[in-house]
Parts: C-alpha cells; structure tokens; sequence
C-alpha cells in the first residue's frame, strides 16, 4: 500500500459533477478481480458502420440534451480520416452522420481540415469543444466549438506543430483554460510526454508544465503516453486516464493507465499506477488496421453512483466500452502507485 | 528579374531604425560581385577566449550605451554549452565575462538552465530579450528580459518543446510582441520551417502561422531552414537573413539565405533568394568542432547609411562578422527571387 494512501478513505471517493444516471453500465462480472471491464457486446461500433465510412475508433462522446452525441474518427474509404457527428439513446447503439462534420472559421468562412483524427469532446460551462489531430504542417492541434451541435467554429490552433493528444480539462482553473498535450515530431514519434497549458481565452496559451513522463518501472508504457479522456473531477484529484505504449519487434501496443492528478495544480501527479488497467486481449483490440491498440478518448460518468464508462478505440478499426468506478479506480492506482522521475513534483519549466 | 520588382527603386530602399555610425564596417573589396563580404580579420572570436571557455560561436550583439554588449553560447571545457555576456568598443574586440549570465525567476530566485545555446539578443522598445535553446524535458525555446545588462529575469517559456531558433520582432506588430521559431524534434531535426507566433504579454502565445518552407529550387536549404537576426525594418519589408541547411555523405552544411517579408503580416514571404548569401568556404567555417557551418544570429545596422553587419557563428567554433548593404541585399534578393511553397501566401493556419 502506497505511503499515501494513509489518510484516504476509497469508498467515499467520490465524482465532483452531474448525474447521468441514463449513461451505460454493466455491473463487474461476478468473480472477477479487473479494476476495468469490458462491455459484453464490445465493438458498440463495428467496420463499415455507414456507407463511405470503412471504420471509426479513437473517438469521443458526451451527453447532452437527454441523448447522447459523438465525435467520431470516420477513416474513410479513401483511407483519411475526417469527423464525423453520430447521436445515440443509450450511449452504446449509434447513428452515424454520413455528412463530415462542418466548421466554419472565426470569420464565418466554410474550413474543412485536411484531416483530422482522434477527437476529443470536453464541455466547459456553456460551450463544447472538440480538440483534434489537423494538419498544420504537420500533425498538431486543432480546437473548435459548438453550443447546438449545429454550428461549429474553429479556433486558433492551441499550439505549433508538432503534437498530438490534445485533452481539455472539464473547467477552468485560476480563471484559464487547461489543456493537456502531447509534443510529438513529425512520424510516428518515437518517444513522447504529457504537458500541460494554460489559456485566459483560447487564443493564446502559456505557462507550460511538465505533467508525466513515460516510463516507470513496468515497460507497457516505455514508448510514449499520451492524454485520453477529459480527467474526471475527483475528491481527491484529477482521475485521469491515458494510454502508454511499448515497443515490440512487430510494432507498438498502445494499453491504457490511470493516473490522478492535484486538484488545484494538475501538473503534480499524485498517484500513478504502475500497471495498465486495459490492455489489447480481445480479438477487437488484437486484429484490425492497427492491431494490439486500446486508445481512450472519453468516458460518460454519473456523480450519483461514481460510474465510469470509458469509451475506448480498439485496434484503429472499432469501438469499444469498458467499465469501472470512481472507488474501484482510486483503490487501484493507491495499490499500485508508483513515481515516475519527477511526476509528483511541480512540473520543471 | 522577378515580376515584383518593376516600381520597386531598390537604390532608395532605406532602414527604418537608428542611426549607429560606430557600428564595425568594411567596403565592399575592390572588384567583388559578393551580395555580402566577410570582415577581413575573422574571425572576431577565437579559440579559448577565457578560461574555462573552449569555443564561442552562433550569439548576438547590440549597442548599448555607446558600446556594444554581446550575449554569447559560450561551450565551456566540459562540453555543455552556457550564456555569458560580452564587452566591446567597436563590435570587433570582445572581452567576455568569465562568469555565466546570472538569471533570475520572476519571484526573484536564482535560476539556471541546465544548458543554454544559440542566444538572440532583441530589443523591443525599452527592454532587451534574450531568446535561447534551452533544456525543458528537451529543447524548448528560453527568454529573459533585462533593461540593464545586470539583472536579467527569466520569463515563462512560450512553447512547448520542441523548438529551436526562437527570433524577437524588435517592435510589436498589432500590439502583439511577434517571435519567430522552428519546431523541431528531440535531436538532431531533419526538417524544419520557420513559424510565427504572436503574444499580447510574452507569457501566452498563439495566433501560430506558417513563414517560410525549406525547399525551393536550389539544394543548400532542401533540409530545413532556421531564423537568425532579428528582421531589419526597411522601407520595403522585414529583411531577414536566416540558416538553410542540406545533408551531404558526411554531414549537415549550413549556409545563410535572405528575405523580405511583409511589413504588416510577416507571415507573408515578399522576396526570398533562391541562393544563399554565405556559405562555407574559409578554414573558419569549414574547420572546428562542426566543419561547415555559417550560422548568423545578429546584426548591427545603420539607418543613415544602410550598412549592415551580420554576426555568425562559425564552424561551432568562431565568431564571424560579415558585411552588405540593405540595398546589395533588396537588388540580390528581388534578382533571384523564387517562390517556395506557399510562402507568399498568408501561411495556412
């Protein structure tokens, strides 16, 4: 048991944020000891979903207005991947919008991106965003926003290239905008962190930290690691999960971890657990265009229950839902907390 | 001649700026067809120029206070590369401190990069920047700002890693401070273009744009291209010299190029030489600790006269100086101007 764990109560850990008492759930098969688990209909979105569209993965959802919506990375028949809206009653059946989604710029004018892939969604107050991978010379952060899911307009690109893993988190702190990423170089970058940025106004961004390095003592995440879904508010901090990927001689294997950052100052890690709490095992997650990857994009969690449904890409091909608990999650990552280099401390500028 | 230049009179071309007759000057040889020339006693700095100090190369310099002050990437005897101030009376002797630049936070404690290379020096109404590569879990870019060249506080870094070759517009644009930069990977990049970005208080930056592509006709900066001295301010744009760069069977071979960008949106390209201005060729340049590098990253100019002397680094090793006028510069610039990419475009967000 981690030496900071003395002090905290698991089982009144509790979701700081609304109820969403409609959202998925499975309770966690009897017997079974997985801090997560998997939806037993998994893939909820399987190949060629809608005409035009060969698979959607890595994507996002949140609920709103009493349904729920999606973000969705739509790899089309010509093999590039653009979003695509999907609405769903019960977050796991989904209809698919065979029209890519449309944004407009600051000035009104029609924008389509090159491409664009693993979208995020984050609500803040009032606004939706979606944060994705654009082509800005090369792969950086592309950020828009939309109140109706009618209208969506592009911002200023957060950053310069090159970066990936863009993730909002869910409100403001000390008045700005936080957005977690993932500086990247020009491939398939061989290497890479979590960072943390701060922005009064989602024009221009700052104060850049240092949140989490690859690393530690297990080798699932020795590659790279990079931001999934927005973290949820905690009691105790920032529950956050991310994915970490390893090297093989027959290409990487992107798992999923948690971590739990400071409330008030994110890019202190409090806890971080040294195992992968997903990792590819089912033949959806095993075989596909990318086979061996789980990539987290977003949950939907019920403050009432402390429910957590993390909707996950699986081997870029489909996706899946997997389960847990606020409790189970906390109880995990204190169990099997490790320091990673200088994780818990302030992130060196 | 290039299209552009029909109702240009590049004999009138003039500096916007002051006036430095005490700056180093050379003519032009008798007889040369050079767009610019090198001072005839390079290299300014030599091997071993204080103790403990092995090489000092790629820094920058300004008047100040009826002399010249000069901010050097000094490679100290171990091999790790700090800043250090330098001392001049006519920008040719230098007398460098054998202490490194002491920076400060901006709370005021003491605060030391744990490596610092290839400084800009730019002033900006009142107050002079110091921009450098700095160590932030890789190389990101540094600034300081001092009014005295006694104290210098270190501000927030504006970008996440990786970046390199961070260049101060040496006035605001907008009312935003604009800076130049070249994103980069964790080692040695093998591409690279040059960036805008825009910050209201230097310490959040966005309003990201794309400057200038490498590539082009010629092969001496197919690699990448990097800023170098701040823009000079002319009558007709933004002259900039900058470093392209190209691979050969035993190594990188660093040349200086030169361009005009445009006066109200420097995004924009206006002339840009096909051809570099300076390449290697004297044993300074082709001989040291990286043979084969001309690497500019200051300049002292004139208004009255037009002059300009442009600092490099030589080789990893020396301090050049080299020699040219705004007007050889605009009439070189317009005769063999290209365009590469979507330079002359506003760069693509």
């Amino acid at each position: 048991m981690s030496k900071l764990s003395v002090d905290l109560d698991t089982d009144n850990v509790r979701i700081v944020g609304d109820s969403l008492p409609e959202m998925p759930w499975q309770d966690k098969p009897e017997g079974s000891e997985a801090p997560v688990w998997r939806h037993s209909e998994n893939p909820v979105i399987g190949r060629n979903p809608v005409p035009g569209i060969a698979r959607i993965f890595n994507s996002a959802v949140a609920p709103y207005e009493g349904r729920f919506v999606g973000v969705f990375r739509a790899e089309t028949i010509n093999g590039r991947p653009h979003l695509h809206l999907g609405w769903s009653d019960d977050g796991l059946a989904w209809d698919i919008e065979t029209e890519r989604l449309h944004l407009v710029d600051e000035e009104g004018d029609d924008y389509q991106p090159n491409y664009a892939y693993d979208p995020r969604l984050v609500r803040v107050e009032d606004t939706y965003y979606i944060i994705w991978c654009t082509d800005f010379y090369g792969a950086a952060l592309g950020i828009a926003q939309t109140k109706d899911f009618k209208s969506f307009v592009r911002l200023e690109n957060p950053f310069l290239p090159f970066n990936r893993n863009g993730v909002l988190f869910p409100r403001k702190l000390n008045g700005n905008y936080v957005l977690l990423s993932r500086p990247s170089d020009s491939g398939h970058t061989p290497f890479g962190d979590i960072f943390l940025s701060e922005s009064p106004d989602l024009v221009y961004w700052g104060k850049h930290r240092h949140v989490m390095s690859k690393g530690g003592q297990g080798w699932w995440q020795s590659v790279k690691i990079g931001g999934g879904p927005a973290p949820i508010e905690t009691t105790v901090g920032w529950l956050m999960f991310y994915h970490g990927v390893t090297g093989t001689c027959n290409g990487l294997v992107y798992s999923m971890g948690v971590t739990v950052l400071d409330l008030d100052d994110p890019s202190k890690v409090k806890y971080r657990s040294s195992n992968f709490v997903l990792t590819p095992e089912e033949w959806y997650e095993e075989r596909g265009f990318v086979p061996n990857v789980v990539f987290p994009c977003a949950t939907l969690h019920d403050a009432d229950t402390g429910r957590i449904a993390i909707y996950y890409g699986a081997a870029d091909t489909y996706v899946g839902v997997a389960y847990t608990t606020v409790s189970d999650m906390l109880k995990y990552v204190i169990a099997t907390d490790e320091v990673v280099a200088d994780d818990h401390e302030l992130g060196r500028m």
